[in-house]
């Protein structure tokens, strides 16, 4: 079984791509989806930035090292990533940031509706964020679904955006973007798109999709580093007309001349606020290397083929055991992710961790198995599945050190 | 006359501090008012963090090495240097985002009041974020002075707050802090100080000064690295009671409970969104190192005192050249900067930075020289202003190269 396991990295076309990422020895990562492995060039690019670029060419780096075009080269990057033109995505803030600035913006493009249609069970910044902008402009937030049909039975003529994350933290099951946004549209909705869970590890369209904003993080499937910056994507259609509250001087059209009153920039750039953190932003930027040359087709058949088997070994390993598996079955509507649920989840997760096998844990009782496809082999999922088979076998996850609850896993 | 700049680094208590910083060989460093230098302990740590923390610890570094306490701890170091507690400081986003929560936080605590009080050439970002914020929530924006009496008279009963850089970043005046707190909480207002141009260089007293809410950088004076992440600060008095608008999980009670529901963290922490830049973060708490163990009067001390020594000087050497001191003459409300204006300004300029003398240049006419006071000597200050003697006599300015204007200096 494990031969067979092996086998299948051997025949894999995207398993030289591994090289790319220092996974540390004796550790089996399966949390890419939460905080993407480091970059093997990273480290080198990162020093040149901080030894060179900051400590010797210090404030002329913002011309000479490019310092100031940063936030749309990395933007531009991305946007092969998501389907979308290098003019239609930039790089800036959180993505709580910019969730906010692009609800704000997508309630301004449709005046006369107040609605920010959500889901239940949607990431909860996305909810947080939508809570504090319907309480600051008075509008109202919707919590649909979580079902489709149930989410698209609220879409009215009172609704201004429709706010959704493409994948589920929780089930990785993808929301369906073309059809939503074509509801919300026929609807006289705009869509805002949360690519957290999807850029970087399955085929996104926006474009194609017709969708009308996104944001997405750098530190998942990107693997920008924790906390990297986050990015946006405005459709072009929308770039004449749309305006973001937090008016900052990088969003201006010429922040360096200092004017009184604001101009926002054109297109794209007037989503940037304030200076970008450079040495996250630079490690985002240098980290997308290890996308250089990959066939995305190619990774989402990776991506869905690791769930496939993860699923598979589950069932026919773990039955005694009490997990079920909360992902979507069918892999066509599943993302780079399957999560298990089990009454001793944390408890399970903890265990696995000690032994190197690293997932993450959601309450109140999802353990989450991320399957990064630039770096996860097919031998890593035969072995976690063992593993987990093991720490339940034995009764090891029941030890008391495993029970205590951190404040983040 | 070089001997007696010589001498005075001699005797100076603050000179060894230098050593903690890596000023390039043959840069004469007086734009730390723009971007810090980089304290030399500051890649060691980078490398621990990217390859060890990152690469090594993975996921589990937010709670192993600590990654989660980091906003708070960071705030905490520049709390001793702003004259505030711990518990009211934290680090987060970037001054444009920080300006923006906290002016709408400022408004909502003062209803029945919708106008914020700014003044003329205050700094761009804070004039943009104010207009931003007044375009959203139907306020009013005020600009008047620049003077401090047009300032106080312009305060009035529909004043919610009353928003000010606590240095001019032109002309390096210092905004007295304490009668203007006064005056505004007479009036019924509330004060948002931006403190970028003070802090870590000057003395900045903002709970004894009763200020009620603050921003600043990380990237000037606190030497935290390119587009370090900002800091807010919040009067104790007001944290149970203030909400920031930008409602991000990182704020939340209980961020990876992953409730439905936006409760905000009891205060200071509700300032925080999303995921912080933690490359920046860490670099810039790093960076914080080199305040260890400095007296902060003393420091002030010999901020002044470098800049009466330019100012001296500029005087006694540039008289025939058409420079005039844009900046206050008495050190007591002059920051930690002199500027100079001339016509040929940016040329100047230009052919310093050449010259490996690196100061900056804001329109339309503005020479702008920083004195960092952990690194910059006085004999620095000395050799300057020869150099621009120099530049000017022999009319090296005017070559062509330097008349290109770039997009950033």
């Amino acid at each position: 079984m494990r031969q067979d396991c092996v086998a299948l990295d051997s025949g894999d076309e995207l398993s030289a791509l591994r090289e790319r990422f220092a996974v540390p020895d004796g550790v089996i990562y399966l949390d890419g989806n939460s905080l993407g492995a480091l970059p093997r060039h990273v480290p080198a690019r990162l020093r040149e930035v901080v030894d060179g670029e900051w400590g010797n060419g210090l404030i002329r780096s913002w011309n000479d090292a490019g310092w100031i075009d940063a936030p749309r080269r990395t933007g531009a990057r991305i946007a092969r990533l998501i389907g979308a033109t290098a003019a239609e995505v930039v790089v800036a803030d959180s993505t709580s940031v910019n969730l906010f600035k692009l609800l704000v913006a997508a309630l301004r493009l449709n005046p006369g509706r107040n609605v920010i249609l959500t889901q239940h069970g949607n990431f909860p910044t996305d909810l947080y964020v939508a809570q504090g902008v319907a309480e600051l402009l008075g509008a109202e937030l919707r919590r649909a679904g979580p079902n489709h049909d149930a989410v698209l039975a609220a879409l009215d003529d009172r609704v201004g955006v429709l706010a959704l994350s493409h994948v589920d933290y929780r089930t990785g099951l993808i929301n369906p973007m073309r059809r939503f946004n074509a509801a919300a549209h026929a609807a006289g909705a705009l869509t805002l798109w949360d690519l957290c869970h999807s850029a970087g590890a399955i085929d996104v369209e926006l474009d194609d999709a017709e969708a009308d904003f996104a944001v997405g993080c750098g530190y998942k499937y990107l693997n920008g580093g924790p906390g990297a910056p986050a990015f946006a994507f405005v459709a072009r259609r929308h770039h004449d007309r749309f305006r973001q509250p937090i008016a900052g001087w990088f969003g201006h059209a010429q922040p360096f001349a200092f004017a009184d009153d604001y101009t926002p920039a054109s297109g794209i750039d007037r989503v940037q606020c304030g200076t970008p953190p450079m040495l996250s932003l630079l490690a985002l930027e240098s980290a997308l290397d290890a996308f250089d040359g990959v066939d995305l087709a190619a990774l989402r058949r990776k991506s869905r083929a690791l769930g496939d088997l993860f699923i598979r070994l589950v069932d026919e390993t773990l039955g005694p055991f009490g997990f079920a598996v909360a992902s979507p079955r069918d892999g066509q509507v599943r993302g780079s992710q399957v999560s298990l649920t089990h009454p001793q989840g944390h408890a399970v997760m903890q265990a696995l961790i000690e032994r190197g096998i690293i997932g993450d844990f959601r309450a109140p009782d999802i353990l989450r198995f991320g399957f990064a496809p630039l770096y996860v082999r097919f031998v890593d999922v035969f072995d976690a599945v063992e593993a987990i088979g093991e720490i339940m076998g034995s009764g090891e996850w029941s030890q008391p050190r495993f029970l205590v609850r951190k404040a983040v896993t």
